[in-house]
């Protein structure tokens, strides 16, 4: 049984567990205050083309969401959001918790426009509504989809024009960087974005994301609330040492585009045997449908989750590859599908 | 240059490095929903003499108060804790961002007794001021001592008695539970708290906190509550890895007893030249009182923290040893020591 | 210039007043331990048929919301609401902001239903999502809809097979139980909510709802978070003093009937001159459809809200009546109406 | 049975009903964007000497007290107050279920200093405690006591010097401003201090609290937060009208007055006696120490509080008056008293 089920279901690349071999006794100080931090945060900088940005390392998705937007807000102001969008509907009110409405806009592909959140802005303007004054984008969404940078520079625009900031959830950036649709770099983000993050957990971490902090307003006492929401890892370096291992020779590019090759693979299996897909994406998550009967027997060898439900019975499934697919395993899914149709 | 200042400097016991290597390209469930966690969680209840518990890993100490006290307690209440509790003076606010008042109670020594606990409830019993519901000890506390098994005896009666749920900080336990003055064993805590943890990231892993949930009150949705505020790893059984490999062979008490013997040698050194102790430790962290020009003199060598400062100049030092510290660095510390004074 | 805005833009019945004035010397204990209080909440236990229902006096309606909803609420559970539900559109987050999240339904009417909560319920059953446990409804609704007593046991019975509370804002409660539609008294809604409130503020008092809880577990240290929330007055006598005015000799049910007969007058008026209205409501409410010439002329000599502007221009325009509204203002009304038309 | 238990045990002062029933039928705009509350603010503005300030008018001092607070401070910073300030023991933790930790000063008479704001600011410097932001005084203090210009101007300093904000709650401002110890004007407060606000509840009014924002960075956006803690009232104008009131002909100043000269007289009776007192007053609360058989006879004809039971038994007691205590009513005690002595 091998499963597609996510991004997440091994450990770290060998370059990463052989770096925390080689520095296991060592003696760092605490909390992220460490020599892999800096070097990790400098290299990041470097990729961004800037030294004028904040880096920390945070050991989850959910955490660097729910610490950026609270760092960010007052409490009468609120988060624009896509509908689908990871903190509206996987996080189990994370952002609520901390006292902020999440404003939603309907979207069939997981991304929202410019000219969405400029309506909604402006049905937002009375003082017994929530103030609207972060744009959450995620990148790839949960579709798998991803903005263009003519996209991104749009919303960018018209979040400076509002005094909203622009918050990217870079959990599954690696493989929107590095697909042949992909015309963004770190740099972009780093011009265009407020504040935003880089995976870890999802591209070859044993855990672990960096949040990039752009927006000199939202740097000041970070580290607090790092600390107030039980992100501040005591043995911090971890999170360093594994980004440092990801940002040298390009291993975290290097990953992500294994992953979306072997996406393509999927991909291609499936467009061969002439099935259509829930979203059109070049990254590593493909969303084919299939009927009933074609997703229970590819369940008897396989993990997929089920993205959708339609009333005729067929279902939207979800395959998700990463840095540690081997190859084999997409090449004999393919095999075995191309057997079961 | 050696460093005395924490319990987690290093990375984590060769053994689970081992196992983190060996299951490295195991395909796991997310979230803590795989047979490591599972049979970690089995070895608990086994130690614990109960198989009526729920295990929870979480990634740090910081997160697993806050989510053990959010848990527990309705707006208005608020937790009991000793003035120096790690709650109340180290962790940012983290209670309190959670919405909950901490009431405090003077301490020479980190701990608390009954009596107090019961003056402190008598005091908050109008509907103007907050209902306290939860006391809140460590073990063993931030001065390094450490509760005998009939103080936790009669603070749990005053608890049962009052409707107030009794929760234990175990962030150093390993070390309370292997020296020689305890009488306490994890089946007591299990007797005698509502809910107590068992910290792993100071005793010899990479990270990780075992929350056991004993009241039955406290057991439901607890999962929603890791999501919610981002402490429900995606990689999760990098935690029951971790404490699967603690609880075989008894690891965990053997890294905590190493710890205990080594600050034995550091305490005796003290002793020997006639320093006396801010507080009275069985465990891994002292506190000699030294002259300012004597702590000078050993931060040239060695690192360490000022836990406190007299009007005289003198000051009360703090050594920490863990499972990494090798009996020579201590035995060196004590030769330094003894020539400096 | 004569305002048909909304039903709290005069002072108070008066009848308040003179009680307000013949009791002012009165020397009372202060934060609603008073006499009236208790007589007042002695009264409406007497209309609810109950002895078994605690009544607590709360200045406003989104403070008596909020504190609702936060009493019976853990922090992984969220609420259930109309899109267009109070709480949801017009109280600038008040809920989100102790903590929960608001999951909405669609509706063009302002109601929801039993199948809707269900399915949304279906929707909501993973750990990281939020847990629905507490449905928000209004009566009147936002759009002066009010529903009926088979949907309302409809809803009461989902709530109790799914374990959901059901809780009722009356901010309109007088206009909903007075109009010729309606099939509801006090006893159902004591019968078949968990909590729901009387509103006075809307209804000829000054200020002050009264919450009526039913459901034993919601009751307990009730007054602690009317406290915590700054919501307990301290002339509390005074909301007492108001309802008990209110609850005499049908007061409350005569001023609700005289908002109605008003409105009917309008809405008869509208009826006449051919507009259709964007929602078909029995109360106090109406929102004819209007061109914007015509809304511009209206203007000039009323006050009134825009509810919605329609593609082509357009607009559902808002009236309501109240207690003080003269029946001259609403012939004058519609006389000035049927010649501008 | 005549109480001196507080002083809001009456309704509102004549001049301020005879407003509402002259009003009651006007019709004014909600939420507190009427003529009345403009005309009280500019009232307000005259008396501070300033123009460039915000009034906003709240129901009640809790609620006014958590918005101050939660609107100045982000998740991290804290509230530095007197260890028996009304937010840390009379407001059921109302500063901390919006997120934010207390830190206290000792005080035996109800005041701070800037040297112990200083110390305690040194001690919170690292990012595991939380940052110190804003500094709560009251003005007379939970104890009757009340600061002089050089204390307050002190402060003041200390904390433009320090990035803190200062707040100085006034729920019994009046009786501070009108005593004979006095030497603060409410011009002084605009100029010392960057929030606070003047009490109405307690001077006459029916209820009513008027917070007063100096610093322009405090000001945007307040009633998005007004509403959302449910402090926007729906008939605003009611606490709009009564702060005109007070603030026409120097009526505030003379109700002040009247409770100090009333208070006055017990203090006298109480000195002839011999008595001592808790606390060194010259405002409209005096708390005499008396023996637990004198506090029993006095307790036969009239109510006042027990602020502190002495280990021999004797009692600090509390007396209260206010605008409405007639003078009859503290000579009646006086001689009540020296029969008892």
């Amino acid at each position: 049984m091998y499963s597609f089920a996510n991004d997440y279901s091994e450990g770290a690349h060998p370059r990463i567990l052989e770096a925390m071999m080689n520095t296991n006794l060592e003696q760092n100080p605490g909390y992220g205050k460490d020599g892999h931090c800096e070097r990790a945060a400098g290299l990041i900088r470097k990729e961004c083309g800037r030294e004028d940005i904040d880096v920390h390392f945070i050991p989850g998705g959910t955490q660097t969401n729910l610490l950026a937007i609270a760092r960010a807000l007052r409490p009468h102001e609120a988060v624009i959001s896509a509908e689908t969008g990871h903190i509206n509907c996987h996080e189990t009110g994370a952002v609520e918790a901390t006292g902020h409405k999440i404003l939603t806009i309907p979207s069939a592909d997981g991304k929202i426009h410019a000219a969405e959140v400029s309506k909604l802005i402006r049905q937002h303007n009375a003082e017994f509504t929530v103030h609207p004054k972060l744009v959450y984008l995620s990148n790839t969404t949960e579709l798998g989809t991803q903005y263009t940078k003519q996209e991104l520079e749009e919303l960018s625009h018209l979040c400076r024009l509002n005094h909203l900031y622009l918050f990217l959830d870079g959990a599954r950036l690696a493989s929107a960087l590095t697909n042949a649709s992909n015309d963004i770099t770190l740099e972009d983000l780093a011009a265009l974005t407020d504040l935003f993050y880089i995976g870890g957990t999802k591209n070859g971490a044993l855990f672990g994301e960096a949040l990039v902090i752009v927006n000199p307003e939202l740097k000041s006492h970070f580290r607090y609330h790092l600390k107030q929401r039980g992100a501040m890892l005591a043995k911090g370096w971890l999170l360093g040492l594994q980004f440092e291992t990801l940002f040298t020779d390009g291993l975290y590019y290097e990953l992500g585009q294994h992953a979306n090759e072997m996406a393509g693979i999927l991909r291609a299996g499936f467009k061969d045997c002439g099935f259509s897909f829930l979203s059109d994406t070049a990254s590593n998550q493909i969303f084919p449908i299939v009927s009933a009967k074609l997703a229970e027997t590819l369940a008897k060898e396989y993990t997929f989750e089920t993205e959708r439900v339609f009333d005729n019975g067929d279902m939207a499934i979800r395959f998700v590859t990463s840095w540690a697919t081997p190859e084999k395993a997409v090449r004999d899914f393919v095999s075995y599908l191309k057997n079961c149709n």
